[in-house]
C-alpha cells in the first residue's frame, strides 16, 4: 500500500536524526528512495565531508532507483563542494520525482536544486514537513546564515529558580531522568560552554555519558576565564575524551598560566575583553562559528546565564525543573540581569512542558 | 443503551461540582437515579443546612426512582444531622441499587451508610471513580477529619521564581487565562490568605472576579497582621463584597488599632503569637478550621509563603509561571526558608502541567 508524502517524509527524518551531531558544520540529513510505494534505500549524511544522504540512499537502492521517488529532508545541494552536487547524482540514477523537506537555508543557493532538477524534467515537490525539518537544524541554519552558533541557555533548578541549595555548592538539583536527557543533549551539541567559577566549584568532566550507548561524542568544552584562573588539574583536562578544551581569556592573560594550560592540554584562546573586564560575548561566538561549532550548550552559572539572556544571546531555552523549593541559601538562575516591565521580556515560541521523572523541562525558542 | 458504573458516576460529579466552594463546611456532592438506563434524576448539596444531593435527586426522579439506581459521589450519611439521615430517604424512595464514589471520610462513620442500606436489602457497589470523588472534596476531608483547612499555596511567578519585577512592586507577573484560573479558584475557596506587607504594597481587594459568572462569592479575607498595621482605608474594607475580612493579630496588638479597624468592616481575631513575634500559623489555621473555613488560598508574600512552606503547612501548590526571567531585582517566591538536600524536600504527588496561554501551571500535592 502506498502512503503519502509525509509517512516517507517521516522516515527521511529518522534517517537524518542518526547524523544528529555528527555532521557539523553540514545539516544533519536523511533521504529514502520509493519505488511503487515501497521504500528501497535509505542513508543519511554521517559527517562533513563525506557522501550526503542522498548519495547513501540511492546506493542502498541500486538500479531500483530508477524511475523512483526520493524523498530528502533538506534541498539537494546543486554545488560542487567537498563531494559533487547531489542533483547530478539523482540525475544519473534515473530517479523521476524529488520530494523535499525544506529549502537550502542558504538565500543564495535556495532554490536552486530544485529548479535545476525541475529543468531536467524531473517532478519536484517542496516544503513538505518542513517545520520539523527546520527544528531538526536549527543550528545549521543559523550558523549558515550567520555564521554564528544556535545557543542553547541549559539550567537545572528548583521551583523557586535556584540552581544550588547553597552558594558556591555544585550538588545537583535534578534527578536522573534530566541527567539523561542533558547528557543525550550534549551527544547532539558541538560545544558547551560554563564560566570559569563553575569549572572551579564544581570541576566538572562535561562529557557525555549514555549507559549503552557506544559511539557518543563530546561536546568541545569552553570555559569563559578571562584571566586565565581555570587551574591546569582541573579534571575536564585530565579523562578521555574525544573532544578538546578551549579556555577564552582576555588578550593581556599571563602567558605562563597559558603555558601551564596548553601543557594540561587545553587550546587557549586570547579575545579582546569588554569594557566591563569580561569576555566579549558576540565576539566569543563568532570565534566558535568561525572554528564550525553551530552549537553550543551554555550551562552556568548565574553570572553566564544573565549575560547570555539579557544580552539576547540565547535561542533556545531548557529549563529542567526539580519539584522542590530550596529558598534563602540558595544560587539565582541569573545574575546580573534584570526585567523592568512584562513587555520587555524576550518573546518565546514553541513552549513545550516534559514531565521527566519527578522533574519537569520547560524548552522554548526565543524570538530574536 | 445502558452505560457503565464510571459513565453516570461522572454525571453525578458534574452534579456535584456544581456545589463546589458553596457547601462548607459540608462536601460538594452529586447524584444522579438510573433506570433502564435512562437518567430520571439529578441534584447536588447546594448549601450546608439545606437538604443533600440524594434528596435533591430523588424528588426530580419522583415515582420513577422506585426499582432505579442512584449513583452517588459520597456515601449517604445514616445519621441525622440538621437534615435527616439519606439512607431512609433510599429507603423510602425504592431504590433498588446504590453506587458509590468515596467512602466518608469520617472513619467512626465510615461505611455506616452503604452497610445500613446492604442490611435493608440494597445493592451497593462502592469505590466507583473513588479517586475523582476525593480530589473534588480534600478541603473537605481534611477539614472534617483534623478540624483545619485545606491549604493552598499560590503564586505567579517568573521562570526564576521571582513573584515581583521589583521588591515593594505589586505588578502582575503572569497573563490573563492565569488571572481568570486563580479568580475560578478563589470562587470556590473559602478563604484567601496574606500577609499585611502584601496588604499595604499591593492594596488588593481580594475578590472574586469572573466576567458573565452571575453568582460569584468571593472568598473570607485573611491577614496576617501581628501588630495591626493594615490601614483602616484598605481597599479590601471598602468595596462591595459577600465575604468578611478578618484581620488576626496578636494579643497584645493596639485597641486603637483594632477598633479602627472594626469601625472600618473587619474582623479582628486575637492569637498568642510566636516566639518569634509572628502569628503562630497552626494556631491560625485551627482558628480558621473552627470557623469552618475548610480551605484557604494562600497567595503571599514571600515571608508567608516561606514560614507555611517550611513549616509543612501546604497541603497543595499552585505556581504560575509567565514566560520570562526577571532577575536580580525581583522578589524570590518564599523568604526565611532555606532546603539543604534533596532528600529532605517535601515529597509531592499528582503533578500536574497546564499551558495557560503563554503561562503555566504547576500544580501539586505536598505529601504530609
Amino acid at each position: 500500500m502506498a502512503h503519502g508524502h509525509e509517512w516517507y517524509m517521516e522516515l527521511a527524518l529518522a534517517e537524518a536524526r542518526k547524523g544528529l551531531g555528527r555532521t557539523s558544520p553540514n545539516p544533519a540529513v536523511g533521504a529514502v528512495v520509493v519505488k511503487d510505494g515501497k521504500v528501497v534505500g535509505r542513508g543519511y549524511h554521517h559527517r562533513a565531508g563525506t557522501p550526503h544522504a542522498e548519495v547513501h540512499a540511492l546506493a542502498d537502492a541500486g538500479p531500483q532507483a530508477r524511475g523512483a521517488t526520493i524523498y530528502v529532508t533538506l534541498e539537494p545541494c546543486n554545488h560542487t563542494g567537498r563531494t559533487p552536487p547531489c542533483t547530478e547524482a539523482i540525475l544519473a540514477a534515473g530517479i523521476a520525482m524529488v520530494v523535499i523537506g525544506m529549502a537550502d537555508p542558504n538565500p543564495r543557493v535556495a532554490g536552486g536544486g530544485a529548479a535545476y532538477l525541475r529543468q531536467r524534467g524531473l517532478e519536484v515537490v517542496s516544503g513538505v514537513l518542513e517545520q520539523p525539518c527546520r527544528a531538526l537544524n536549527y543550528p545549521f541554519i543559523k550558523h549558515s546564515t550567520t555564521g554564528l552558533p544556535w545557543v542553547m541557555m541549559k539550567a537545572g533548578l528548583s521551583l523557586d529558580g535556584k540552581i544550588t541549595f547553597r552558594s558556591r555548592q555544585g550538588a545537583a538539583l535534578t534527578g536522573e531522568e534530566s541527567w539523561r536527557f542533558v547528557h543525550r543533549l550534549r551527544n547532539q551539541t558541538d560545544a558547551i560552554l560554563i564560566g570559569v567559577e563553575t569549572a572551579i566549584i564544581d570541576d566538572p568532566s562535561l562529557t557525555t555519558r549514555l549507559e549503552g550507548v557506544a559511539d557518543t561524542r563530546d561536546p568541545v568544552r569552553v570555559v569563559l576565564d578571562s584571566c586565565l584562573r581555570l587551574p591546569p588539574q582541573a579534571r575536564m583536562l585530565h579523562q578521555r575524551s574525544t573532544a578538546e578544551t578551549w579556555v577564552v581569556c582576555g588578550s593581556e592573560a599571563s602567558s605562563d598560566r597559558e603555558e601551564q594550560l596548553v601543557r594540561a592540554g587545553a587550546r587557549v584562546l586570547r579575545l579582546a575583553l569588554g569594557a566591563d573586564g569580561r569576555v566579549d560575548l558576540p565576539a566569543m561566538l563568532r570565534l566558535l562559528g568561525a572554528r564550525n561549532l553551530t552549537s553550543v550548550l551554555v550551562e552556568g552559572g548565574a553570572g553566564i546565564h544573565g549575560a547570555m539572556y539579557g544580552q539576547r544571546l540565547v535561542d533556545e531555552l531548557l529549563l529542567f525543573y526539580a519539584p522542590f523549593i530550596v529558598g534563602d541559601q540558595g544560587t539565582p538562575l541569573v545574575s546580573g540581569y534584570s526585567l523592568a516591565r512584562r513587555d520587555q521580556a524576550p518573546r518565546l515560541a514553541d513552549v513545550a512542558l516534559q514531565p521527566l521523572g519527578n522533574d519537569f523541562l520547560f524548552r522554548a525558542l526565543v524570538r530574536p
